[in-house]
């Protein structure tokens, strides 16, 4: 079998995740290089899954002939200027999300890449995981009729650490994004107009960082649609990801994960498991599955499944949810785009 | 509207519970005379639902003849008694489980009731709880296709006072006569074989009793299924009372009732509340239904749904369990009949 | 003992509600005079449940001394004036939501019952269902910790008439009118903004009748949580009703009352029932529970549960929500009051 | 890292499974060489997971000095013979369930076992599943108190091919051996008696062959526990796999695993996903954990997590089972073994 080769930039958390998943789950692909200024634990990936090629700067990467991929996995900042250069160098691109947090960036990105004529798909590993793609297909089989109300619960079981949150672009671009592009896969349609309210109740650092850690966003959608997305940057019980579509024909909802199916009852109650606590074991499966459906697109040469578009317009309303929180009003995406 | 008028012998639990809904909930009743050895308690009863006559004989009841209809309530070892006088009186009669514990004696009631012509309901309630009649109607429709396994967990949250033990007939006649009556009613046929086994895990007393307090039985049924009950006289989380049919079509199980439907989240795990605890809770609604049935029968003439038959085939597979366990071999019911 | 003579104004469906309960389910309290101007359906009612004042003029019934206590089910713009009468002719009022639409009427009703010094308890029937109850309780014991979030689901099964929708005062003091309740008797603080986002999804006659059929509210509350209600008056699968409090220390959601608790699996999947349809199935035992607080409290002089209070401020809650959605913008509450 | 060389001698459906996980989910694992008679199987897996050694002769790869273990994943008939050669050469021992269908030939495998000083488990591989490890790990904590009754559902999809059945040894010994080795884990203690009862209700040619596809099992334990387990071959719902133990202080169950958590409400009801509906997608955890747990114990010299005693115990309570059913009586176990 002909494999994909891969160079991987950037071998923290996430990048050591796609690097096992290309290694070990997807036998089309071959990580040949990874590359990361923190050398060390470049060459402990690299040591761990046989790869020869190890840098700290990721130029190297994209000057070797035969990679014909690179997963960006680098922090946000660098993203902009890694996809310019990978798509000048003709390589197709995965990239972690947001691509950047300035919507013009974005827009320069998106052109050099058209240019170049490769391919770009941006990290919704959600989009992939069984519970989220299930409401997907049956609102698109047409199971729940004309799609009316729209809400995802969305919270973390930790806040990130306060250094990171000032880094972070705050708890819309970081955090709730996922979940505006959860909206726009699932209802198939774009957000008009954007009203959120963020606070903080969980952790003053927060706070002291310019960002909220709770919060409420309202949303409008080009069908006709209404949604709300409720976020916290910590859930004592776990990991919660729910999302609801109701309609004109029905209603479809999904619950969380749990490491086992257990009830226990004894005179207190009766007790289960919490939801799978950390992003990682929630979402292996979806990690896997989007990994395997970029290099599956580089392979037979189809459509990447989550655009660089996608990318942009879930930035775009991120941006809309902050403005209308500093000014307290609903703002239209238009403003923002 | 023209009421029946009532008469009922034995104010213990039940005979209260059965007072109050045919006062308060059926407004087709009408409870005219009460009677019990316990005086004082008749009163209690009679003055808060406003009854008249009040007697320690129940004698006297049978004697009143705008009394159409009987209730009897009063210890086991006086059914049938109670039932022959009641046939004489032209009575219709509504009668607790069980009819007698002696096969003999509950084909002379049955004997004389036929020949009186008079009405006579067995107390099986569950027949009547909103679960388990979906269940019999779902099967009824074809739901699970052709019943191949059966399965009853029937636990009760507190075992009865061992003095209680010593008259009851022990745990198969007392207790899983019900869960027998319930496989009769579910799959709409005969029991032919039964293999019991029993034991005491939970009180020395009802073994000294020479009775069981845990026992599981298997049954085969006249139209190839087979079943198994299980029985445990203390469930420390509550009342358990499950039922499920599996056939060649699909399965249908019913759980329990909770009193509400929350979910809490802590840090420990994800918590419900327990099944309702009481029978009394737990069955409140079919108590009322049977009720309600019996006199709907006695109004306009139609059988009832519960028959002196089922009465008599409870009492034979409850005998049959018994004679199981003690000679620890699987008995026919026509070893019994 | 001694019962509580209640008159009753207006024998339409939620009057005969609580006639029903009055006279079947609460011994402690007799309805004594129904009046409607709708005459046939006041002697029907009355002839049911042997009540002998019949009249088409609710003032006769205020003016009946042995009158303790009045019920007000009659329509919401007849309300304030009933109040007022009752209050001078001393009777204790128990009176369906809303008091009034406006807060003008509201105040001066509240400062009438205040001079009478009769007692006055508004019909959120929703606080006393089973498992809102259970909420609340656990919230108030802190089980959720500090509460960041509180989200509300509530739809009906059909929207009502058009004819019905034009005097109804619109969705929000019609139908979430239950909701901003339930909000401040789930978390015991007050609202102080609201952004609502109505539209009309599944009646254009709604539209044209000037109101909207689906909405989302967020809400800001005193205690610093955030919450969002979502409203729909269709929801084909049934009466939906669920809510979830999280906090810093845990979640609690309720689900919504099915009639039973089966699961049936066949080729297909598993399937359950739906949720009870019928708002007065759903809270059949909320009303029951009401009405008896409310005469428990005119019996043992005790304070209501349900206070005047309650009445104006969910009012006020709904006239912000509705300015909100004019306005397209966060509404203060103290715009409102 | 070392890596332990593996042979494996089958490579069937089940061998292809356990060399997939060797090669790809256990780093400490290594395939160096496969047999099996149909060779062009063996060259397919072999030539997909880069093994070098191909033969159709398993006792080539017993010859093989680097390989320190070998995985038996032949036909039932064959696994006592290539235990004791395998024993004799030194290797270590993974054996598919059962070991034999004799107790005489399986003592004697243990025996050589013994002797050679080799390690020997038993692919019972359900013990390694999230949800019934749970309940292990729980009955041993001592959450349920202690144990008065277990109740195992076990129901394939499909039955297999009556060819199959006709070498299978029956119901018992090829598919309620499983859950024979369940109760035995969960409750840690040993089966004293069995009354079983089986019929033919789905496939009249399983009864041809001399077998039964529908069972219910009574099962008494040494501890005083009583249980029960239900067989069928053909569930349409999928393959339904739960278990529940019930205890002095509690009671813990485990329901089935599904492809997703949704649910999906219409006119017509709830609904959700059936069970995974095949053993490998069911148990592909359970699978990969317990070649990991022997892979484990043979490179830190620890004790194999399922015994030969093991393999042994579960083999006797089915040929007890067996007989039981052919006499319709209870069977001691120490009339077996």
């Amino acid at each position: 079998m002909k494999r994909v080769k891969v160079g991987l930039i950037g071998t923290g958390r996430i990048g050591k995740l796609h690097v096992e998943n290309l290694s070990v789950r997807i036998p089309a692909a071959e990580v040949v290089a990874v590359a990361d200024p923190f050398i060390e634990g470049a060459k402990e990936v690299a040591a761990k899954f046989d790869i020869n090629t190890v840098t700290s700067d990721y130029k190297e990467i994209l000057s070797i002939p035969e990679v014909e991929a690179v997963f960006i996995c680098s922090p946000t900042d660098t993203h902009a200027q890694c996809i310019m250069e990978a798509a000048v160098a003709g390589k197709h691109i995965f990239c972690e999300k947001p691509l950047d947090l300035s919507l013009d960036k974005i827009r320069m990105v998106l052109d050099a890449v058209e240019k170049a004529g490769v391919k770009l798909m941006v990290g919704f590993n959600r989009r992939f995981d069984p519970n989220f793609a299930k409401v997907q297909q049956m609102v698109k089989a047409g199971k729940v009729g004309i799609p009316h109300i729209l809400k995802i619960t969305s919270r973390d079981p930790e806040p990130p650490p306060a250094e990171y949150v000032k880094v972070s672009g705050g708890i819309f671009l970081d955090m709730t994004i996922h979940d505006f592009d959860m909206t726009r896969f699932v209802l198939d349609t774009e957000v008009t107009e954007v009203y959120a309210k963020a606070t903080v109740l969980i952790d003053p650092a927060i706070g002291k960082a310019g960002d909220a850690d709770t919060a409420i966003t309202t949303l409008f959608f080009e069908n006709g649609a209404i949604g709300s997305i409720d976020n916290s940057r910590k859930a004592v019980y776990g990991y919660d990801q729910r999302l609801e579509v109701f309609g004109s024909e029905g209603m479809v909802m999904i619950d969380n994960n749990t490491p086992d199916n257990h009830t226990y009852y004894n005179k207190k109650g009766s007790h289960g498991s919490l939801p799978l606590n950390f992003f990682m074991d929630r979402y292996v499966e979806s990690y896997s599955i989007e990994t395997e459906s970029f290099i599956d697109a580089v392979v037979h040469d189809k459509e990447v499944p989550v655009s660089g578009k996608d990318g942009l317009m879930s930035v775009a309303i991120g941006l809309a949810a902050r403005k209308s929180v500093i000014e307290n009003r609903p703002v239209k995406l238009n403003e923002i785009l």
